[in-house]
């Protein structure tokens, strides 16, 4: 009673007196990753500051994260710019600075987003939600991971799980299958959807590297893309249950894979696409 | 013989004397589409600034474009800033701004990109090119387009062509083929490709709502994406040859799709893959 959510502390952002487009928060550390804050939380805590802003226009549709350096502990500035109103469709610019050791202001992530008001049109999904077990019928992932972000969700795979062995064996799954993952997800503990948890939740999938071959490679998100096809309403009533969360990759090459991913919710309707370049070594 | 090709006048911009980060250029009226240039030429455009700039780190990886406004006729600038470089990423933020009619800049277009040092890795294709006649067997879409830009591409459809019959009757094929085009691109005349010229031909797809009821909607791009399989090297092997290139919808709801694309050359390698959120009516 009165606790507040751990996302809902990841993305508070206080807005500075006299300037509505500056937001001051503090890194994270329940959804702490290797170096800096869980990714999916940046674009989150981007997508949030959209999000409060007094000039926003509708509701999130693109919303895309550039991640030029790892976030570090403590304070951190986002500035989010509506530098295109149309009369239904706004554009956002939006970057993520943090001071360095010398206190001087750094960009560590450049993001650009696009809200809209919708309207009922004609419509159909071309992507059908797969036949999957229910939520409660998938064991909880319980991998002893070593950092903190994924307590912060429960994961519950069902292709595609994080190999336990790196026998460097490329897949001979079919090209469809061969670094696909597909689980169940949703905030742990639950809570109600919103468009920066759903940013966050497209993010969740560990390196598609590390599934393909499997090796255990250093590997970090470069650029990622949400394109939202829900509205808050369909959002309302999702509520806080389960995603049913894939992702897979079409190439890796040079040092870059892609990952392309969906969300559902349970009753099936496609709620995200997402798309990601992931940098890898070796 | 001294002619310049069309996509090079397009994509001719002059740099700011003192000021390497802003350029000028011209809206090209061999590119028209309905009130601006294509925006695949756009996005070339944008692609361009940074492949010209003085202070740019290896090759393009991320290309985002997010369109505010149509380009209108004359003259334009573009501003490219290298806002984070590390060792061996870079991150662009690049804006298109042109005049309004009292002479005061409108921000038209902002993108970001990011591009980097490619090594060499392991690496694997997962998006095999699928099978299709050779582009000598397949007739050249000789539509009598309205507009002037798709007479600079050559364009044979192998699935998916422009309807031809407006009957609003949704297409009853598998779900994963009904909003899907496959066919072979090429400049025309053809062009040795390079980077912008690729973010241009993915791009070249006519609007999958169009495809998908079938029904003439007015509909517009968002916000595109494209990633970067390909390095130089990659690109001067396939030269100016015709590429596999192939598109389709996930989602289509409250006025706006999702369209995923990929592009290989002729060898069967992935050049480049992208994504791109469009507005339909109706």
């Amino acid at each position: 009673m009165g606790t507040t959510h751990f996302l809902d502390q990841a993305l508070k952002l206080e807005a500075a007196p006299a300037d509505a487009d500056h937001y001051t928060g503090t890194a994270s550390p329940a959804y702490w990753n290797m170096v800096g804050p869980f990714g999916g939380t940046t674009a989150a805590t981007v997508l949030q500051a959209v999000m409060q802003h007094p000039k926003r226009l509708g509701e999130p549709i693109a919303l895309t994260v550039n991640y030029g350096a790892a976030l570090g502990p403590g304070a951190f500035t986002v500035t989010a710019r509506a530098v295109r109103t149309n009369r239904s469709t706004q554009h956002w610019r939006i970057d993520l600075s943090q001071a360095d050791a010398e206190g001087a202001p750094q960009l560590v992530t450049t993001a650009t987003a696009v809200t809209a008001a919708r309207r009922d049109t004609w419509g159909v999904s071309d992507m059908p939600m797969p036949s999957a077990p229910l939520p409660h019928e998938v064991e909880s992932s319980k991998l002893d991971f070593r950092v903190e972000w994924p307590r912060r969700y429960d994961m519950r795979a069902i292709l595609g799980d994080v190999p336990t062995q790196w026998n460097e064996t490329e897949s001979q799954a079919d090209p469809a299958e061969a670094s696909l993952t597909r689980l169940w997800v949703r905030d742990e503990p639950p809570r109600p959807i919103d468009f920066p948890a759903l940013a966050a939740m497209a993010d969740v999938f560990y390196p598609r590297a590390w599934l393909r071959r499997p090796k255990l490679v250093p590997a970090g998100t470069v650029s990622f893309t949400v394109y939202f096809h829900a509205d808050s309403a369909l959002l309302d009533a999702t509520g806080d249950g389960h995603l049913l969360a894939q992702a897979r990759a079409q190439a890796f090459r040079n040092g870059f894979f892609d990952q392309s991913a969906q969300l559902w919710n349970q009753a099936g309707a496609l709620l995200a696409t997402s798309h990601q370049i992931v940098y890898y070594k070796e």
